[in-house]
């Protein structure tokens, strides 16, 4: 039986960009693939996910953790954000792939504190651990994007389209 | 300030395996990272997710999508499943990260019909495209996993640990 929707990339338009940068602006965590440093497979776990005051997405992490002795070692990574809520089909719900860099801000580099703070005002109950030792903030440069819609709304995004 | 509690990875005991087989068995989505073909870059995106008869995970995807061309061209991959709910926070709620490779059945292969109907009996709505000639189901090896159960608790399990 043919697909009578093949999901063919879409032109980009406002509502794309609109609906994208939302979903930035919203998401509380996200999945975030690396590249294994022993093996070089793929590796998806949950992280953190808030935003910095340019909108840049960024994360506060742990040194114990795999995800970030992978990005010590390769900074190339992407990011799914856009949670379905508890209702509905999850593959109808929005979401959004960034693939991007990571750069790490860690204690007393220039313009941790003010990061330390703006992180904090968003997530409060970061401040239990925000200050351990092992833990930095990393900051992804966005290099494009892929929106799904849901069902056959696949569009391309650069980091223009999302006010990067 | 040193970490109190430096998330050592803890020995496998049956309250992890339970955890982790839970997770697998109920969930109907997953984050799926896989390596792009131009780049080698890590990528995720969403899947649906259920598992074959004998408890593997499996999903049914499009050769249109990103994920599928990169699985084709490298079965290598990774996949999240353990979603939050809408309340409390989704650091600590419990999730796995499973590493392994993906084996496409497409319509005319060995089992497939099979697979179709064990697939349509949990996910009835995916009747509307199971048909298409541009979908095919994907089984994952699984060669290891990773359980996060919540701050501080993480698993190293095997496919044993998983009943696989």
């Amino acid at each position: 039986m043919p697909n009578p929707d093949p999901s063919p990339i879409r032109p980009t338009d406002d509502d794309a960009r609109h609906l994208a940068q939302g979903l930035i602006r919203q998401t509380k965590y996200a999945a975030l693939a690396v590249l294994m440093p022993e093996t070089g497979a793929p590796m998806v776990s949950r992280i953190a996910f808030a935003t910095t005051p340019d909108r840049e997405p960024l994360t506060l992490i742990s040194d114990l953790s795999a995800h970030t002795k992978a990005l010590v070692h390769d900074p190339q990574c992407s990011i799914l954000v856009g949670e379905p809520g508890e209702r509905g089909d999850p593959l109808t719900h929005p979401r959004l792939t960034l693939q991007a860099r990571a750069t790490f801000i860690r204690k007393g580099a220039r313009g941790h504190d003010a990061l330390r703070a703006h992180y904090l005002s968003a997530t409060p109950k970061a401040t239990l651990y925000v200050d351990f030792a092992d833990f930095a903030f990393v900051r992804f440069a966005v290099s494009e994007a892929y929106l799904n819609g849901g069902f056959g709304k696949a569009f391309h995004l650069t980091p223009t389209d999302l006010g990067l």
